[in-house]
Formats: C-alpha cells, structure tokens, sequence
C-alpha cells in the first residue's frame, strides 16, 4: 500500500493559482472548526447506547441511499446488495460480499459526491493509503471492520474525534425521545439534540393518520378530534420535545411549500374530513397547508425554529417500496413554487420578529428568482444550504451563484449535512468549507470584496450562521482581531 | 482619508491574465461611450425644475428598494429607515441617523451588485476614497451633503457629467406629462423623454380601475365604457405621450405574459363585466391578456416599440403594503411562461415588419427553453437585458450563457437601467459594460470569434442595439475603420 | 486566400494552460475514433441511391432550420432564403443569390453552434482557408459547388471519410422503408438503420389520425378500429423496422412526458373516440400518455430502446406555417415535467431489466431536479445528450453540471446529433467530444478522477455508451493497457 494519502490538499479547489493561493489562505483559517451539525438523521441510539458499529456494510452501505440507488440504477439488485426484500425471498447476507459488489461498481461514482465523502472518509477517517477498486476490497473492508470494533470508533468517541459541537437528530412528533433522555448526565447531552418532526401527525394522506391522531391525543391528555384540543396536543409535543430533547426547531416534509390561513370553523371541518378517511388528495394537500401555518404560529409562542423542507415525491416506485420499504433512494423531486404557496403563512406571521423559518429545496429553478428575493426581504426567512442532490460541489455553486446577487450571505443559515452517514459528516462539512472557500476566493479575485471580508465572512459561513439561526447555545467564533459581523438586528440590539 | 480610489482598475474582470489582457482591451474601447437609458423611473421633475436634491438620504435610501429590502430581511425595521407609516406612528426623521444605520449594515450587501454600484457612486460620482462604514459614515455623509447643494451636482449637469444621451421616464397613461412639456426650449427634451405605461388602465384587478377609464374618457372625448371607444382613448392617449414626451415605446407590467386574441363581441362584454366590479381574478387576466395584444395591434399603426414586464408578484407582503405602500422591496417573482402565453399575440401580428417586442424576465429558467428560442424566430421579437435581481454581474452571466448560443447577440436590446436611482445610473451601464467584455473576452479565449468580431459586437452592445431597439432618433457607432454590422434587414434594406 | 486552417487547434477548450495541457491530451485520444450516430433525420435516399447533392444551398441552407430562423429573426424573408410559399408567390430560385444572402448575414452566428459547425464544415470538409463573409461567398460558393459534383462527395464516400460506423434514420411508422431495402447487399445496410417513429399513428390530435390508421391496419391485416388489434398492428410495424431496416430503436415527439396506465376497456373507449374526430385535446393527450406505456411496454417485449423527445411546441408561427410548413425553426420548447408524467410508466415497466428508455429534454430546469434523479435511480432509464438548441457548447456544459453530479456519467447514452444536416456529422461529435474533455480536464485539475480515470470515461462518453444504449451490433472500445468500465450490471453477468 501507498504511504500518502490518495486525497490531493488541493481537492475541489480552483485552478488558477492567484485564485488557488488565496483559497488556501482562506480555508485554513476554518478547517479545523469544530462542526454544527443542526439537522440530520443519525441515530440517537448510537449516542446514547454508545455500542460499537457492526460492520463496514450494515453501517455504510445499506443506508446510504446515495449508493443503493445508483447501484440499482446500473442493474445491481437490491438484494445483492443486502437489503431483505419483505416478501421473504433470498437476500446477500454476507456483509464482505455485499462490500465486493459495492467496490466493482465504485468507478460509478466518478464526478459524484458520494465519491468525495467516501474517499474521505476511507482516508481520513480510516487513515486508508489506497482508493477502493475491486482489488483493494478485502483490504480495506478489513481494516475498517477491525477499526468498528476499537474503543476509538464508538459512537461517542468518533464525536469528540470528528470535532462536533453539536448535532441534531430528528424524531417524529410520537417519539418517547428514551434515547435523548437516556443521555442526561453523560455530558453528551447538550451536543446531541432532537428535532420536532410532525408530518406523521399532520399529513393526512398516510393510512395511519387517524391512528397517529388517536396516539397523539393519548400521549397529551387531549381530544385530538377537536381542532383546539388537537392544537393543544401539538404545543404539549413541542414542549416535550424541547424539555426531554433540547429541541430549538422543527421541520417539515411536506410535498410542497403550500400554506393556507382558514378560520377556525374551516380547520374543523377539514380535520374531521380527514380523519373520517374520506378525505381527497386536494383535502390533504388544503390540510397540510394549515397547519404549516399553525406550526409558524406555535414557533412565533414558543421559540422553535421552522424547518420546511418540501418537493420530494416519496417512495416514486411503488414497486420497489412494496418490496423494501422506504429511503431506498426511489425518492425524486418535482417542481414546486414557494412565492404564491408560502404567502398566507407570510401573510399572517411573516414581519414577526420571533419567528424564523429555514426554506429549503430540491428545485435550483427557486434560488434566483424565489427563494433569494423571499428571504432577501422577510426578517423571518432563511435560506438552507443546498440540499440532499444539490449538496455538492457543482451544487454548491449554483447555490451561491444564484443566491447571493439578491440575498446576500446573511440570510442564509450556514451548511447542514442532513445525513444518517455518520461517519461522512466530516467529509461533507469539510466539501462545504472548500466550496465557501473556492466562492469567496472568486469575489476577492474579481475585486467584489476584500480579502478580510472573505475571512469574516468565511467564518459566518463556516459557523455562526448555522449557530444563529437554529438558536444553539454556542460560543460565537470571530476573526482573531477583528470585529464580528452577521448578527442580526435584533441580535445586536438584544 | 486614503488618496486613491478604493475601486480596482479591474473589478469584475476575469482571474485568467490572459483573458483579462483581452477584457481590458474591449473595455477601453467602449468605456466613455454615452450612455443610452431607455428604460427607467427617475422623475422628470428633477430634469425640468433642475433643483438640488435634498440629501443622501432622501435621494439614496428611502426610494432604494434594494437597499429597504436587504436591511429589512435582517430585522431593520422602515420606520428606522426614515418611511413614514400611514398609521401615524413615529419614525426617524433625522437623514443623519438614517445614512449611518444604513453604514452599519452596509456589509450585508457583500456579494451583491447594490454594493458595486454604491462603491461607484461615492467613489466615482462624488470621489470619496474610504469605504463606507460605521466609522466613515459621518465624513461621507458630508461631503454628499455639500456636493448635492452645488450646481455640479442639480440634475441636468449630473446628466451632462454623465454622458447620457437619453433617458426615458416612465408614466401612467393617465399622466399630464406637464414635466416633459415644460422641458422643450431646455434643450434637454430630447435627450429626457417619456414612456407609455397604460397598466392603470388596462388591469381591472386595480380597485381604481373603473375611477381611471373615467379619467380616461374625460382626457380623450373618448367613451370608455365602450370597446372602440375605449380603444381609441388609449390611441389618443399614444398619441400624446408620442408629442407631448417624445416617447417611442409603450411598457407593460402584467402578472404574466398571457395575451389574447377574442372577438370584438367578446371584448365588449369582458370590458363591461370588468368596469361592474363583478369581475374574478381570470377574468382580469384575459382582460389584460386580451389588451397585450390590442397593444401589439396599435404599435404596429403607429410605431411604438412595445416593452412587457411580467412575472412580478406585487406587493407580496400585505401588513407592510397597508403600512408605507408600494415599492419597498416586497415584489417578489413567480413563475411564468412564455411559448403558449404569447402564441395568440404572435399568430395575429407577429410576422408583421412594423412590430418591436421587448420582452423580459423574472423568471431566468425562460431565456433559453422559451426566450431565446421565441426572439430566434419571431423578427418583431428581441430580448431586454436581465432585469432587476437579474441586473448583476452574474445574473448577466447566466442570460449571455443562456441566450447567445440560440438567439445570437443581435436578438437582443442591449442594457436598460431600469432604475429610479438617478446617481447609480453610471454605475450600473459600467457594470454592463464590464461583464459583456467579460463574456466576449471568453468567446475570443476559446477561439469562438475573432478580437475584432468581438470589438464590432461590443459596439453594438453597448449602444447600437439600444438605439435601434427603441427607434431612437441618435447617430449610430461603429468601431473606429471598421465597417458597422447589427443593423437588422429592414433597416438596412431601408 | 490564407494558407492555413482559421480554425483553432484549441478551439473550445479552456482558458487555463494547466487544463487546457490535460484537455488536448484527452482529446487526442478520441478525436480520430469513428462516429456513431445513433439518432438522427439524414435522408436514407441519399445512401440509396449515392447520387451527388445538388448544390450548396440546397443540401446546406434550406433544410437547415438554425439558418432560417436566425435570418428570419432579423427581417430577412422565407422567400428570399429560398423557400417556396405554398401560396404561388415568388421567391429566391437562384441558390447562389441565397447563398449570398446567407453569408451578408453570417456575422449573427456569432457565439452559436451555428458558426461553429459552419467553420468546421467549410474548413474541414471543403478545405477553405477563408472564413465566410459577403467577400468570399461567391469563390466559396464555387468551391463547394465543385467538390459537390465530384465522386468524393457523394453520400457513400463522405460515410466513409467521415468515418461513420453507424447512423439511424427515421421513419414514420407507415413508410416502406424502401431506401432501407435499397440498401441491402451493398455493405452499408448495416451502417444505415432506420428508427420507428410512430407519432403520427399515435398523436390523435393530428387531422389525418384516422387516415393513418386505416392506412395502418392495411398494411398490417389488423382492425386498427379495434384496441388490440390497433396494438398488433404496431407489434408488426415495430417488426418490420427491426427486419427490413435493421432498427434497434424507437422515438417519441410527444408535446408532453406524461404517461398513463389505464385498462383495456378504457383504451378500447379511448381510441374509438380518438377515431370519431370528437376528441378534446386532453382526450388526445390522454391517449398519447397511454400508448407512451403501451411502447414501453412492447419494448420489453422487443427489445427495442425507446426514445423519448418531449416538450416542442411544434408550429407555433401558425402564418409561417400556412405558407411554408414544417421544421422551418418555429418549434418552440415548453416547459414539462417527468417525474410525475413518467410514474404510471415506470411503475409498471420500470424495473424489468429488459427495458431502456433514453430521456431528452428541452427544458434544462429538469436536468437536476428530474431527469438526473429518476436515470440516477430507475436501470431502465438514460439520460440522452443535450438536445437541439442545447446542442452546443455551453448546453453541454450545463448539462454535465447539473447532471453528473447526481446521475454520474453511466446513466448517459452519450452523444447524439440528430440531424438532417449530414455533413456537418463530424462538426457536431467533434464540439461533443471537445466539451467532454473540457468538463473531463476540469474534474482531474480538481483532483475529483485521476487523469486515467478520464481517460477510460472518455472513451466510453465518445463511444460505448452510444453503442450499449442503442444496442449497437459494434465492438467495444477501450483505452489502450486498461481494463473497460462502464459496462451495465446486466451486460457484465450476460
């Protein structure tokens, strides 16, 4: 095996050398931050049970959608790469086999995202000299079967060892949170919070609706069937979620960014519609449409931070969902608008000062023409990073090239890496890092901004953005010597 | 205070030095060419009273929409940027405090194209040589003051230190144009005329829309409860704009490109339906679909060049509409189409010779599925510069990429402004001027063109084809021993 | 006239030295590979019957739909470029009159793939050192006109210099294919196939729907009144091109994407009605999106890869139409979608291994958003190249930006000219085959893929991925001392 790293210091960086050199400059003044991770999907059993990872494939190949459907999309069945088909039928239960068949198709990945993080993590994280190919398979599944089982990789260990601050699971709105509770005295509990997560209890459109309903209302003490009572069950879930959770937000994955403003009497007969199952498509969509609204008022009451993440078509092949069930990478976006969909809930609760909600979207066509002049001008909206396919290089790009020009860097709300990948969190912060690095690097060349602008803007970006805008209590970072910028009106006034 | 300007020679030019060395050479060339504006907002009061302007304040920030929106996204409230609230409430009326919140915020704009222009304006226009900041906001506040108080800096000499060699205000059909009249014997009248904007009278969803055909029936002896008679006032009111403002174009802002093509039967009860208030909401749009076209229909009898706007939701934040009104940065895009929209319009005139369509975009996912493709066939088709959030340097970029390879450079209009801004308008046209070098200087690098095809092209960019988009009555240029191109077939065939 | 090329050696490729360095040692490995054209509209007669072209206006000006509706943007009339009006009026029938007229107006090609292909054509193929200009259109004009009539120019002979091993055809799915026939036994019938396009027995909103079904069901035996007897008829066209004209494919010009799956009783409703002349527009549509899955689904059957070209608005210059046809340059794109349109589909045929369906757009919002997501997911589906007005440069570009990322390069079907201009074939692969290693050269400067990594996709970009797409009956490439990637899951175990 090689000495040195297969990961070139210069990765994702430009190639003119003024340009190269001051990116460089740049990204070394924030590389070694430690990392917010404000909204993902790593397990909160991890962190509590601290137990040691099983294997190379249960951990990194199985839920990694990223990989699961490309493999798919070449013809690599779902069983051969270890997923348990629910009708019983055969499966590769050998986790080293299953390894081999990701590692023949590896070249797949060339000029994809999925390739950066695992290169980086099989080298840094595993300190792997040689890039995975067939050949190197055995190799490298060994050694990193051997690292799982080391102190040094449990789940808590591999925390401190990543540099991460803090990181956000997300738990639906019936969660006991037995495993954020579980952490309460560990000292880990205040760097691995949950997130409120009602769309089970709001989307009227999945079959166990009525029973998620009928479950809320016991858990809360109240008539669920009632409009008030049910927006009474939701206040008591939130507050929950932040007493047992320390929860600061809330997120939302509905099929669009619909919203609506109905009276009291409508929201009545709409829930009732929709529990008696009668309810159509449209009366579903109507549904969630308020209560995106009701969830921004609660946020205005209680302080949570509003998370929508809206415009996938879930489960979009049927047949492969009968058989394996959800998150198997058959999830793809649609076209979706926000300026005319969010205009009631902005109507009702968009110039109030309490309140803040993150957009995000899996539609580019938003950034420039809706997305940037919405939060480029309500004091309550940010915008996410670029999200799930987007959250790449080239994607990162368009992101900022199309943001930027109208909504400036502040109101945006710093990188998530929205992963179950555990263990590529300090990969995909790091793409982020590079890529803010390569962006401003551009703005100091074409004389738009100094280059001590670059650095306090770098730093915002890299942290007090996110920081700031999920309301975590966190040390801000600041330039050494210099002034801290970003904070908000009220912030400063505060 | 530092001696020298705090611009870079270089700003927004390419990192390559070679094609930096190209981009410089281009810029040269068309750099102190006059400047042709026309398309914008700026009073026509300013040209025919020629007083001083108040302050910074009142002449930079309250009507800067850009400037309102950015610091209002970040908690900034209006009353603090000196708007007055309808509902009588206090706001800050010292220009002072106002300019230095706005120097405290000022770095929010980092990125943006507002931060280039404002650079321009207190380094070129009043030749400041500090940055602004909280701590330079004072002493730059001054020497503004004291420069606006002087003759070199009363409107007509800003428009002779400025080069332009014309501009077009922009009015409601309704207007007395009492301005523009007052100019003649100025010897500024041609060089400040008017444009027809009939929106006031054409888009029944305006509450006044019945108030204004009665004004409008007044102003003409025209019946305008009847569709002949209705369209004639709007003849004779193009008429006027035509005498009385020298206007050559007409401009539309609808909420999308829809137009029409009904019988005279059907106008006639669609006009009565909207004058009864009973009217709903698609009713109004084929109005205004409808009124596009009877519009296509007039600039072919008399010549107007006919410009649409559409995309713009307005006033999309109700609280603060009811609160400081119109044009506070909460107009906010949507998507919209073009191909089906306009095809009524096209089948009826769009052959025609004598027909000038300028058509714009909010919406960018347009200019090359639908814009570029429609002004590459249509002849009485051309394309408007990017247009308001778009008007930047890399909303430019993306409309060259977008546009250039379906419907050339001489299917475009060159640049409008657009703005109301009067002092920025140097900034902005240098800011065009530097990016179509940037874009031809890269078409020269790849070996697409030759320098001296991108020498005429620029010519043509950066004055000819405004001139002859808006049939304005000023000399051509060509490159100095170079014969002149872009001249369409009729005008050379005329 | 000059003694050299005024085509650049580096034309297309990179600013940077250290890329453009890695770009032409890309390009030097594929520039001379042989061609495979896959889709397109040259005339089989032409390889028939191996009779001279006419003259350069003729084979190079009327039929090219870029040309004429560029000119005719400009003013310059139909009949002037040659075109004759149906109506009897006079028009141009002197070609050398249209060439001159063509060459005035050349300078509006700048910056579109027009001029890039012309360059090439004239320059490579004729051998002329001069560019085109109203100068040297006359000794041009003399130049091609001459090599036109020589022996060396002849459709057979330019198959061979421009070293084609496979183009397609395309026929209606009532033609008798007898060019196809023609050929066999001459040796080029296996380098000329032909393709099925079915459109106008399927698209019931043509007026002659009817008529063609009739003509259908008499060269099938079939009661095409009859809905399996309508979808027999298809099977035994389908089998026809597959025998009499070597086809391997089909292809779709359907206005939309959308898809259906309804039963027979439905269809058997829907055809009758289609058949009655009663039919609305989304009747015809409706009946569209079925047979789009009846296709897919005797594809599986087949073996035939289905090509699917959505989203033209096809005669949209109702007037031009009228007086000059079809495919004169006013088809305009509109916007559509896929993920939606496409699921009754996919949902019954998309995970049979036996399927392929190549995916092209003309809506480039749908890149990242759609097509990326779904190829990137479903093993029947790829991602055609960059079509019509996106088949240049920049198009390119922004589609290996937006769609590596997520569907990688194995999900493309690689590049298509799909067109009827024959001898600028090689003009077109050689812009494809430059820009894949511009985009190639970016990813190894940004150390995303090693330099050998590119080397083996580029091979396969230029060349297998076509020929395994399209189940071509030609041997694989590879690059030389390295094993070949990119082969499908399903072809590596056959």
């Amino acid at each position: 095996m090689a000495e040195t790293s297969f990961l070139h210091p210069d990765r994702l960086f430009p190639i003119s050398s003024t340009q190269r050199d001051i990116c460089r400059d740049l990204y070394n003044g924030v590389k070694d931050f430690p990392i917010i991770s404000p909204h993902g999907h790593t397990d909160p059993r991890w962190f509590a049970g601290n137990a040691n990872f099983s294997n190379p494939t249960e951990l990194f190949i199985i839920p990694d959608h990223y990989v699961l459907r490309m493999l798919y999309s070449q013809g690599v069945s779902m069983e051969d790469l270890g997923l348990k088909p629910k009708d019983g039928g055969d499966y590769e239960t050998d986790p080293r086999k299953v390894w081999k068949t990701f590692a023949r198709y590896y070249y797949l990945f060339a000029g994809t995202p999925s390739r950066i993080w695992w290169d980086h993590v099989l080298s840094e994280v595993f300190g792997i000299k040689t890039p995975l190919s067939e050949t190197s398979a055995d190799a490298i599944y060994d050694v990193i079967d051997a690292a799982l089982a080391s102190d040094a990789f449990k789940p808590r260990a591999l925390l401190d060892k990543f540099n991460i601050a803090l990181i956000a699971t997300t738990e639906g709105a019936l969660d006991d949170l037995s495993h954020h509770r579980a952490m309460v005295g560990s000292g880990y509990e205040d760097r691995v919070i949950t997130t409120f997560r009602p769309d089970d209890v709001i989307d009227a459109s999945k079959p166990e609706f009525a029973v998620n309903l009928k479950k809320l209302g016991e858990l809360t003490d109240c008539n669920t069937q009632d409009w008030s009572g049910y927006l009474d069950a939701l206040r008591i879930r939130r507050q929950y979620f932040r007493e047992a959770g320390r929860a600061t937000a809330t997120d939302h994955g509905h099929p669009t960014a619909q919203t609506a403003d109905l009276s009291a009497v409508e929201c009545q007969t709409l829930l009732s519609l929709c529990l008696s199952g009668e309810a159509t498509e449209a009366d579903c969509e109507l549904f969630r449409a308020q209560m995106l609204t009701e969830m921004a008022g609660m946020s205005v009451e209680d302080g949570m931070v509003m998370q929508i993440h809206p415009g996938s078509y879930r489960n979009h092949n049927t047949k492969l969902y009968e058989r394996f069930g959800a998150d198997k990478g058959a999830d793809i976006p649609t076209a979706i608008h926000y300026t005319e969909a969010l205009q009631p809930l902005l109507a009702k609760h968009g110039n109030d000062p309490r309140l803040k909600v993150i957009l995000f979207t899996l539609d580019e066509s938003n950034y420039a023409r809706e997305l940037a002049t919405l939060a480029g001008h309500y004091p309550c909206l940010k915008l996410g990073p670029p999200w799930w396919f987007h959250d790449s290089p080239n994607g990162m790009m368009r992101f900022r090239d199309q943001v930027t020009e109208t909504a400036g860097f502040y109101n945006t709300a710093g990188f998530n890496d929205d992963t179950r990948a555990f263990l590529s969190i300090p990969a995909r912060h790091d793409v982020a890092r590079r890529m803010d690095c390569v962006y401003l690097s551009q703005l100091v060349c074409e004389h738009k901004i100094t280059l001590d602008e670059a650095k306090r803007i770098l730093v915002d970006l890299t942290y007090n953005l996110a920081r700031d805008a999920y309301n975590l209590n966190l040390p801000r970072k600041s330039v050494q010597g210099q002034s801290a910028q970003g904070q908000s009106a009220q912030e400063k006034s505060a």
